[in-house]
């Protein structure tokens, strides 16, 4: 169980309630999820939290579908259960099909491995790449 | 300095050649990093290692400057000075503009804030995202 | 369920029983939690361990409050599930309140977003800190 | 080297230099770190970044000492280099001592071994700590 | 519930049965565990990730059972929980005993806790180890 | 630079010194390598992680050599650089050869590949291995 209690939108105090507004309006969305209720317990920290992602997973020179396979990309190498479930829905709203989500685990899990090997053998960074 | 002595083109066994020769061509290059040096003190696991990287960064469902910059979010995350070092060439290379770069680094520090959110809270998976 | 058999009170050897004994005296509480019933399958291990938690978590320079924040920060940016809830758990007893909880989710998960900036930055130490 | 030009007060945007003025009042410095230098290279990284961490590291239910310590064990756990040493200064600057810097190195230690072994050992959590 | 379809048997196709069948016979078992029956919803990954492993893991240098263990350190120390309870067991019928076990754990903690400790106290390499 | 000063031998109080020589004693060497002159700075920190050290590494069910090279791999997993170096060399004296390096590293980053496949696939342990 969650180590707080979850807000419900019908307990929620107004200004937990403009950041729910706010996520359902920006996402399209009628419902929200345990992450944002777990977060209403401490109203500062919603807020801050809720408007970075709104700002850093808007469309810019990437595209929303690039930015939620990296997110996912980086929760699955930190192995956080619930955004690699959270965000794999997210990326599949946002156009991932079966072959992409193989292929982010398959870099992913070559990225952790050859991040391993350059650590173990110690390689010195080539001139060409430390500009 | 690596644990290893890095093993160049011209003292390399035959072996060792043919993946450096695979290495240029398919990259379009005419020298080889010094990861692949390194790990050619143990044939075995440039070889396997090299096959498989050659595999998931190929072309498929995503294109190669999506799993480049996947790559590269990864190795930011598990703090790999070598691997964002060459990573961020790659991508470059690939066509990763300094906004991309900066999109790139946004989405993997979010994901990394956000990550240890989720575990410190224990906050339990929505139905609707574990199916 | 844990890969060994948790040891009970009653089923222990005198050297468990001598660690369990020191452990609910010196925390005044009346049972043992699961992690030291589990290390009990390597009595050496147990007594080690706690002989060292009970030395760090002495009050000393820092307070056994600020202590306890400070090991449930680094839990969760491990993602220990058990440590989390069980240090929740030490660190309330021990005074944390609920916006105390919530500042160092806030702290820990900061940390974890900045850390990767500087990584993935490859930001180089300012030589007025690098005394 | 830095993977982006450090970007100096007198060669910055106003948008960047009203956030390094804000920086240096907030801090009561007359100086930039090399880290916000970095984060000017995406000034919208910049801003949500810094505006983040000076909310985060406010005085609040938790003195600024204690959050610097909680930042610093996470950035021990992490391995982030630079991170360690800057907040190590900032920590220094805000009271730490050499004593309670030993104890926080030590609480760190102590808490990447027991994760450890609770991951290791798969120890279930007692009902007493899952609310 | 995994974030795919397990694909079992009897619903495979010929590649991925040949998958199947391969590691059947190499270590001499009659079913499939659930991590390749997630792997099989993308064929190439299977393919390549078993025949990696297979390699990997041959004996050699090392012998099975240590690198079972080795195995299992680092998916300790990751918090891979699939991964602690699959190569706990294949330590075991490897010839792990429980008293290997315990000491698996103990230097996995050692090392996770001074590993912070040399990152935190940043400690020079000794030219002796710089070779 | 190391965060505190290192400690000499001729500059050690006698509760340093008493480690020192147990250090050089127990390793059969005649030199004291930067981690503990570090360490040093808190002699009960020193103290109790000499003697949990010298604890696990001692022979028991596993060997030193096995001992090494599971915490050189933890520590490449780590990615601490000088525990790296530091046990690379240990596992060398222990008898760890070439060979035996490069399955180590091969082993390290086939598990840390394959604990992100298991994580990101979200795979349910099979009742086999949850005893």
């Amino acid at each position: 169980m969650a180590l707080v209690k979850l807000i419900e939108y019908e307990d929620a105090s107004p200004e937990v309630r403009a950041v729910y507004d706010d996520i359902m309006t920006s996402r399209k969305v009628d419902w929200i999820n345990n992450f944002w209720k777990a977060l209403a317990s401490d109203p500062a920290t919603l807020k801050r939290t809720w408007e970075s992602v709104k700002e850093v997973m808007a469309p810019g020179a990437l595209d929303p579908l690039t930015k939620e396979m990296i997110y996912l990309a980086v929760s699955v190498s930190n192995g956080c259960g619930y955004c690699i479930a959270s965000h794999t829905a997210a990326a599949r709203k946002a156009g991932m099909t079966d072959a992409m989500f193989g292929e982010v685990m398959a870099v992913t899990g070559m990225a952790n491995e050859t991040n391993r090997l350059a650590n173990g053998y110690r390689v010195p960074i080539d001139p060409a790449f430390d500009r």
